[in-house]
């Protein structure tokens, strides 16, 4: 086996100085030639991994994916809903240099996708997983909390906090010093209380 | 005057075959070759009204920024709050095919300013001028149904309500179907109810 593990490290290595040259020269510069150079393989080369550069676009924002879940897995849920809703959603918002990065590829890998059809299946992937993610999220929340809601409510829900999360994500990677880790963190706080508190009987 | 007229007219023609481009086959194409053919013009003609594709872009994305706030000038506002800010927040959502390609152009031309620092001052101006939006309609409802509110609770509630519209927005481009002009106006409408809704004294 120890080819094929070579083969999946080299690929984690060229899927990396993707991610540099789209960081620090945005997407439309992230050619094969590009990528080969920054990492420090011929273009050639780089072919024998990837046949196209929506292939290895793709492979670069699999991995953002695959590390973002690894993290989560890893984190110290209590089973107490509301404590627990913050932890994921921090780890989703881009609170340090890493999931900075991490952000701005999954931006210019999303604008991509809108017009190439290769990337779209992984981008609708992501799209989903992240749904789920939130869906789950107000499920214990409202369990919780108003039990009596119905599906619509939690559906309507679920996209409003997925919707502010990816807002807050974008504002944070446009303005980083106005949207900082402490206004991010105090926005998600404000609206998971908010909902905590909502009597969704009372009318919406 | 009529040449300055038929300048400014060139130009817009020119922006808006640039949007074509970018809607149709992504931001790394939109190069000046690309997008004078798509005019129906020599790449040299293109240059005698802009010097660079980035002179072109940030073109474009004003054409935008202008048309939007036409439209927003000749909304039927009441004064009355509520119903004013869902007026103005569903003229900032991509509720019908315009509107679409609008945000379709500013998601790509947000995603390119990352790396373009040419194309930094016009995003940020625009996201002033939005933020601004978001400040106004928070101090109407407000002051009607929060008046004790503090200066943080305000600031936090326009930041929560500005990625909230910016989340939808990339959502529906995203998933057209998933996130439609229903889903979004629903989501909205909660926003509000649940934000007029709440008492800040409650803690949060």
């Amino acid at each position: 086996m120890p080819k094929i593990v070579d083969h999946h490290k080299q690929k984690e290595k060229l899927a990396e100085a993707a991610w540099r040259v789209i960081l620090r020269e945005g997407m439309e510069r992230a050619s094969v030639r590009n990528i080969a150079e920054e990492a420090g393989l011929s273009a050639g080369s780089l072919r024998h991994y990837f046949s196209t550069q929506s292939e290895l676009l793709a492979f670069s924002m699999e991995m953002v994916s695959v590390r973002v879940k690894e993290r989560i897995r890893g984190l110290p849920f209590t089973g107490e809903p509301i404590a627990d809703a913050q932890l994921l959603l921090w780890e989703l918002l881009p609170i340090d240099e890493e999931r900075r990065a991490e952000m701005a590829v999954w931006l210019a890998f999303t604008a991509k996708a809108l017009s190439d059809p290769l990337l779209q299946p992984l981008k609708d992937e992501i799209y989903a997983e992240m749904k789920l993610g939130m869906v789950s999220v107000i499920e214990e929340l409202f369990n919780r909390y108003h039990s009596t809601a119905s599906k619509e409510e939690r559906a309507l829900e679920a996209e409003r906090l997925y919707a502010l999360l990816d807002g807050l994500a974008i504002h944070s990677i446009m303005k980083p010093a106005e949207v900082d880790a402490g206004v991010m963190k105090s926005v998600i706080k404000q609206h998971i209380n908010s909902i905590c508190r909502n009597d969704p009987a009372a009318g919406g």
